[in-house]
Parts: structure tokens; C-alpha cells; sequence
């Protein structure tokens, strides 16, 4: 994929950052880890610092110092996730901050209106996340307030899009990028952002009902959007049917076009998706486990806390080549965690990340194999 | 100063890396910012993971891939400072850990038990740190053990320092080292130990009290030892108070040994010190202030949470080169200590340790020129 800030290889898995921050992880890191992708939360950087704020000062990637892409969700899924109390009517939700209680009031255009003030190089449409389970009357409502929102996403999009913040001919500090101005402002870097502008992707719901999810890619195919996205997954379903709805609804997609699955996976998961054709993938459980101990190696899970590696001396993944793994033993690993010492959150993620990283590039690798083969 | 794992050039400043690692700073961020030595707190490390496991690892050197000089203080400060139920005799002290309550005890030979055990180039003699404000008879008898526990530390370590953990031929992990063994194990690098031991530094204590205090430096000159400290500083005293006992101190300890200041300070102090002759320094104030956002910069302290930085797109000190003044600005400093993101701790800390090495990088080059002249 061409994207604004970068050239992104697929199939990806892109490492979320929340916050503006992939958690623990400088950025200068995630570059050395060759990540070209983040995702970046538009419910938490709409409550703090706010869109404009990061609008003023030249988009989320000069606030976080990212020179390559990100994405944003919708803001969709945190305000329903994270709040109990709000409420749903057709024109959008209301909702109270999880941080001070404040109201707030999301509509498709208003999550555009953040979206692009965020200047991502690809949003998403303000959908309605069905939760699971959900019976077929629940999942039919929900799809139809979801598509009446993908329409008014796309339409407030197309017309506001050229306002994205990027600075023209003005880049953000990143790998290779050196100051242009000697009193050493965050100007520099030469990059051409003219005629650019970010993409916005469709979301098919329809809970687990195929013919829902069928109606769903249907009817966002007809809107035309630049990508889709499989949506209203890992919601608590078991594995078998994420799998099931991915399997039904890909073929539904434009295979010229990028697909994405939100929210997964496993690492057996994420390389069994993208061999049946996904092309981007997030999810925060690499970085989340990580902070938790929970390591994802060649060789299985391990949990870094366990006293069995008290004294092991060897990396965490005799195969991996990362920082972590060339340099530290599972010992120390499992010490910072017990000494809740900053550096284990690092570390630990800093693996995770390079492990799922590394597996989608051999997946990359693999495709191209059969590719030429 | 030529230690077993590194040469260090002083005057020098001394990161504190607690529980075996500087807060939130892997060790290849500390060797980017060149430290050359760091500090270890022997207390901590004895009660997790403990002394023995480390050294069975092969020392705190390999188990935290710190390839460069370690000192250890001797454990007596946290023995005092974490412990209010202790139990103080001639023989030693007794306290409970802070972790579970459990019953401990420290000796002058304990201390130096776990610090050959912990195999770092620099280890302190087992004092008792007099608190402030003491009378003078209270600094007298602190003082009185102190110099017994001087002698006692002094004869046990000489007589077990040889059986330091260092691995003959092998290194650890850290810049510029590849793995030897296609297995991937812990053993690389060749470094020649052979013959080499830790040195053992005595403390000055005496309160407040200028005799006191010149009875303890003679006392431990008479001793003999390979450098000298001036403890019992910095525990509540004003300033001036610091800076007068440093100024009677130091000229009665031998200037062609090492001399360290424990527990300092503010740059302004570290700058003063050095400039009268201090060759070694550490204190937490940089890494501590930093993980509350207090920032040391060329233009002063700054405390990056304050709202008037929500939108600054500068560095945090516009005359730093370190990674994060390179490519970060102050709103998003900001903004990742209000929203509590874990890069906030790593971030501000590279930042407070650059300016400090920093500084005292600056400070040697004008001795040096001042040496020249």
C-alpha cells in the first residue's frame, strides 16, 4: 500500500499505540524494528490532549514524531467499550469521558471531523461494534445504523479530507532526518505531501450472522471505499467463528483492494489470516502481554514470571534476533518483572513486537515465494 | 580511573541503576550515552533476586549485560533509610526486608560477601550512615563503628576478593560483542580478567562535625585504601553545610586516589564538586526527578507537566543533542506524563542522564584545558 507517509508492505501487522504511543516503545525502536504501520487510538487522543491541539501542531505525526503511517479506528469501539452509560440514537452516541466524567457526543462526522484533524493516513468509518453475543434481531438493527453511518462517514470525509494538517514540504523527526533550521524547531525532513490526501476504509458488521455480514460487504462494495475492513471480531466469540466470519466475508471484498481485520490476533492466528488473504491486521495483545510477562516465542508462550527461569541464561527465543534476545538473559527478564522495574515493560515489548513483526515479514516472504514460483 | 570492566575518566557521575537496572534506560541507551560506570545497590539486590543467584549467573555484570564498571555501595544507607525496626550492635545490624518483613542481618563481612558475590569493580566498606541532625556524641559513636566496621570490611574483603564471579575470557552481552557460540548462550565476548580484582573504597562519616570528620579521614588513609568516600551527605543537611564538610573533607584524602562524594546532587552541585576536586559522584536526583517530570536543561529546570508546555514544539532543551532533544518536543513530553504512558519514564530519563554525562563530559574537557594551559 502507498500511503501518504510510507510504502507499506502487506500482509501487516500494525503494533497500536494508543495514546500516541505504542506503550514502553520509543519510536526511533519501532523504526529498528521496521514497523511502517501504527494504529492510533481517536477516542483517548480526542479526550487528551484533543484533536485540534495535535491539529495545530501539524497532525499526529509531528505530535508523536512518527514519520511513517498511521491509522486511526473510529473512536467507535472505546466509546462503547469503555462506557457504560451512553447513549445510542440514530444520529450518534453520547458518552461520558472515562478521565473526568465530561460529556461527549460522537457522530460519523464528528469522528471524521477528528480523524482528519488527527491527519492519519487512513480512518475509519464510525461504525457500531455489535457486541457478542448479539441475537439476529440486535445484529440486524445494529448493521443498519452501522450502514446508515458508513454513508455519512464517507460523504463528511470525501468533502473534508484536504484538510488534513500535514505541512507541505515539511516532514516530522524521524530515522534519517536531520534538522533543517540551526534554532533547531521540529521543522524538517523534505516530504512531499502535495495532492495527498488520507483514505478512509468501510467496516462490514452483521454480528455472526452470514447474512448479515454478507448484506454488510455488499452495500459498503457499492459505497467504494479504498479499503475494507472486517470489524465486530474478538468480542468474546470463540476462535472457530472469528475464523468462520473471516472465511465468509473476505471473498465478499475487492481483492484488489486492502483488507483488514481489526483486532486480532494470536500469533498462529495472524499467519493463518494472512494466508487466506487478509492484508492488515491489529491488535494490542503483543504489546498488552508483554506488560503482563507474557512472552510470544519460536517456541510457544512463555510466561517470564515463572521461578523456572530464575536462573536461565539463555534469550527468551533462541531464534529471534532482536535486542532483547541478543542481549538479555530470561533470567534478568523474569527479575524485572519481579522487581516491577520499568525496563521489563520495555523489553518485554520491544520482543513481542519484533516477534510478530518478523513473522509477518517471513509470511511476506512466503507469499512472494509462491508468488514467483 | 582503569577498573577491571572499564576505564573511566573523571570526574564522572555515577547513574544509579537500583535493582540492577537505571530505571526505564536499556543498558544500549546507556552506552549510547557513554556512561562508563554505573551503580548497583548491593541492599535491593540481596533481597531479589539475591546475591547468590547472581553470582551463580556469573556476577551482576553478566546477568544485566552491563558490560562496563559497576560499583556497589555497601547496603548500610537502605539498611538505615528503609527500615525504621532495626537493630543495631556492635557485630552489625538487624532489620527487616521491605519486601516481606522477613528478618535479615548485615555485617561488614556480609556486605562484603554479597558484594564480591555480586562481582562489581568498586565495592564500599560496611559504614553506618549518621543520620541528621546528630549531636556530638551520637556522630562520635556512629562514628566509632564506622571505623571498626572500616577495618573489619577491609580485612575481610581483602581476604576474599579473588573469588569474585567474573567468568575468565568471557564478557557479557553489550555494544560491540557478537555471540561466540552458534547456540546462542550467554558467553561472549573475550575479556581478560586474569588477575584482576574488585577495590574496596572506605567511607568518611563524622556528622557534621569538622574533627570528627578528620579523625575518620586520617583513620582510613591509615587503612589504606585504594579510594576514599565522604559519605553522610545529603541526608537533610542545607547545602552550604554540604559543600563546607566536602571543602575540610577532601583535602585530607589523597588526591592520587579516586574520591567520591556519595549522594550528589544538583548539576550546579555536581559542577562545584568536580571543580574542587571530586572525582566521583552518584545520586538518583536525575532519574528519579525525571520519572516526575522534573527536567534538568542548559536554560534550568523545567517541569514538563505544566500546561504552558501543551503546545511547545521545541526540544526539551534546545542546546541538548540527546536522542529524545533530537527528535521529540515538549508538548508530547507532556502530553506522555499527563496521559501516564510508560515512554514518559524512558524518555525524561535519557534526557536527565544525557545532560548529566553531559555535563560532566564538558566539565573533564575543561579541566583538561585548564591542564594544558
Amino acid at each position: 500500500m502507498t500511503l501518504p507517509h510510507a510504502i507499506v508492505e502487506t500482509p501487516v501487522f500494525m503494533p497500536v499505540g494508543t495514546a500516541g504511543s505504542v506503550k514502553a516503545v520509543p519510536q526511533h525502536l519501532l523504526e529498528e524494528l521496521d514497523a511502517r504501520i501504527i494504529l492510533g487510538n481517536t477516542y483517548h487522543l480526542y479526550l487528551r490532549p484533543g484533536h485540534e491541539l495535535i491539529r495545530r501542531m501539524g497532525g499526529l505525526h509531528r505530535f508523536m514524531s512518527w514519520p511513517r503511517a498511521i491509522l486511526t479506528d473510529s473512536g467507535g469501539f472505546q466509546v462503547f467499550s469503555l462506557n457504560e452509560l451512553r447513549k445510542v440514537t440514530e444520529d450518534g452516541v453520547e458518552f461520558r469521558s472515562h478521565l473526568d466524567g465530561s460529556t461527549h457526543f460522537f457522530s460519523p462526522e464528528h469522528s471524521m471531523d477528528v480523524q482528519i484533524a488527527l491527519g492519519s493516513d487512513i480512518a475509519m468509518a464510525f461504525d457500531e461494534c455489535t457486541e457478542y453475543p448479539a441475537d439476529y434481531g440486535r445484529a440486524r438493527k445494529s448493521l443498519d445504523l452501522t450502514l446508515k453511518w458508513a454513508a455519512r462517514s464517507k460523504e463528511h470525509f470525501e468533502r473534508h479530507k484536504h484538510e488534513r494538517p500535514w505541512r507541505q514540504g515539511v516532514g516530522c523527526r524521524g530515522e534519517g532526518t536531520e534538522p533543517t533550521q540551526p534554532n533547531r524547531a521540529l521543522e524538517w525532513g523534505a516530504v512531499d505531501f502535495e495532492g495527498k490526501v488520507p483514505s478512509l476504509f468501510g467496516i462490514v458488521q452483521g454480528g455472526m450472522y452470514k447474512d448479515l455480514r454478507r448484506e454488510s460487504a455488499e452495500r459498503l462494495v457499492e459505497m467504494d471505499f479504498p479499503g475494507y475492513a472486517i470489524g465486530g471480531l474478538s468480542v468474546g466469540e470463540p476462535r472457530e467463528l472469528t475464523r468462520e466470519v473471516i472465511a465468509e466475508t473476505l471473498p465478499l471484498l475487492p481483492a484488489d483492494k486492502p483488507r483488514y481485520v481489526m483486532g486480532v490476533g494470536y500469533p498462529d492466528e495472524i499467519v493463518e489470516y494472512a494466508a487466506m488473504g487478509v492484508d492488515m491486521m491489529d491488535c494490542v495483545l503483543p504489546t498488552r502481554a508483554a506488560r503482563h510477562g507474557l512472552l510470544f516465542t519460536s517456541e510457544g508462550r512463555l510466561n517470564i514470571k515463572n521461578k523456572k527461569f530464575a536462573e536461565d541464561e539463555g534469550p527468551a527465543d533462541p531464534n529471534c534476533d532482536c535486542l532483547v534476545c541478543r542481549r538479555y538473559s530470561r533470567a534478568y527478564l523474569r527479575h524485572l518483572m519481579a522487581a516491577q522495574e520499568p525496563l521489563s515493560a520495555v523489553l518485554n515489548t520491544v520482543h513481542n513486537l519484533a516477534f510478530y513483526l518478523e513473522t509477518m515479514r517471513k509470511v511476506r516472504e512466503g507469499i512472494e515465494a509462491v508468488g514467483a514460483a
